[in-house]
């Protein structure tokens, strides 16, 4: 194979979820695609290692604005948008979740980005998750509720524990998201665990405003 | 989403096999990779359409030499190594597929790289593929052997059938690469297709050299 191509396959390759025969397809891709598609690829990857950095409120993705200095603290459209319920903070792992939530369109509070979830043998706790930024931006922000939002796998369930003690000082409401069958699933085809959940997270009927 | 990951995002889509998950995830592993791994990335993007082509003789992929101008016509590896046997012609859809053949160790001899196969829906036929450039270099060449390696798809049978009408008034041995069962099928689950061509593809006990 010619160098050039090798290169090409083996920085692919390095990308998450794509093995030799994607990497594969996408460079004979490139290859006949046109010069224009290629270089706008290619500006599209630095320049989103240049503009893009961390919300310094809420670790979300944020857009540096054109001309502004790279020593500026970096904001997200979430944290600057007025209109948003300044009451309500919705925890998640990463900056995609809040994607996510926001195309639900039923939330419109704000958010804190941990950045990932416990992981004792990876050595990611409160440190590396910088859960004393997130407990100093609950106790002194004007919070009535604060959702905890990280997913309902063990990680995700041993997070959100301990967010539930760190944050349970500062008078908070804490709430869990709702975990049980997901819509559309058959009753008879799911596991114990889940109908466990389903059971025990039962509401009286009508209460979600469903 | 800021500007700049939806821009990658999108152009990230538009590659083969990358549906909007993937997108998001080599996304944010582009946002948290460093920025000397992204540029490589997108340096390595742009080089390929610089600096590769197609070789002038048989379709393969093909680099240009370090400071060659641009109008030099391109050789592959393949073309430009005195050591390949010249009496034996490999015919191949796509240039990955060169890269497969040149794996297995067993084939020394050159190839041609179709770049496609027929298809009168999508327009793709004899002028499309380039068959006269392959009937002049049959006819001019010094091949006693021309092996017909398309797939053994609806498309590669029919491109091989018309191969084989365009090639034989050259006195050139034709051959087909070999169809039926997969190594480790078992042969109570293959389809009657597969066992049918398996059949009729038999060959005495031991003459493949296996």
């Amino acid at each position: 194979m010619v160098p050039s191509l090798q290169k090409l396959l083996a920085a692919l390759r390095r990308l998450p979820g794509v093995g030799p025969k994607s990497a594969q397809r996408i460079g004979y891709h490139i290859l006949r695609a046109t010069r224009e598609e290629a270089v706008e690829l290619a500006r599209a990857v630095v320049a989103l290692k240049d503009r893009v950095g961390l919300c310094s409120v809420c670790g979300n993705v944020a857009e540096r604005v054109e001309g502004a200095s790279e020593n500026t603290p970096l904001e997200c459209p979430v944290c600057t948008d007025p209109r948003r319920d300044s009451s309500r903070l919705l925890i998640v792992e990463e900056p995609y979740n809040v994607e996510a939530f926001q195309k639900t369109g039923v939330y419109d509070g704000l958010y804190h980005v941990l950045g990932g979830l416990f992981d004792p043998l990876a050595g990611v706790g409160a440190v590396e998750l910088g859960l004393d930024a997130l407990a100093r931006r609950v106790s002194g922000g004007s919070f009535r509720e604060v959702i905890l939002a990280t997913s309902p796998t063990t990680a995700g369930e041993a997070t959100a524990s301990y967010l539930h003690e760190l944050l349970k000082p500062f008078g908070v409401t804490l709430t869990r998201i709702a975990v049980g069958l997901a819509p559309g699933a058959d009753v008879d085809y799911a596991d114990e665990i889940s109908l466990r959940l389903a059971l025990e997270g039962r509401r009286e009927y009508g209460s979600t405003g469903r």
